[in-house]
């Protein structure tokens, strides 16, 4: 078994409005950061995975997401795996 | 002037404990993937910045984070900048 770390994004889906990630942007304009702009706000999750090799690590990493992490109608999510030396 | 998109992690400092994460390494060994542990949890952030070079932007992209995104006694942030083609 190999030691894989997964980083996950998880951001609200490209055609939904992003509350929290607007209010952040008038923030960021009221302290005089207007060259900040279209704030989009998500999730960033790490997490360990113990994996035969790069392929079943990305198949648990997959289903973790599916089943328990994001809520499809409402987020996409994009991984990558390394392995920690 | 350039765009350029700030791609933002903000994770809780390593020596705080995640309440969240633990909370979602439990729920994944309960549903079958005890191959998946140790899980943190925090925010992934883009936006988007116009500066007159990449100095410039990571200097906007750094006050952005401490003086609204992040909380520096939970939390510590990284960012990379990238130009849209």
């Amino acid at each position: 078994m190999m030691k894989f770390v997964a980083e996950i994004n998880i951001m609200p889906q490209k055609a939904l409005l992003d509350p929290q990630g607007k209010a952040v942007s008038s923030n960021l304009k009221n302290i005089g950061l207007e060259s900040c702009s279209n704030v989009r706000i998500g999730k960033h999750i790490t997490m360990e995975v113990m994996a035969m090799d790069d392929n079943e690590a990305k198949v648990l990493v997959k289903q973790a997401c599916e089943k328990l992490l994001i809520n499809p109608v409402m987020e996409a999510f994009e991984f990558s795996l390394v392995r920690p030396q």
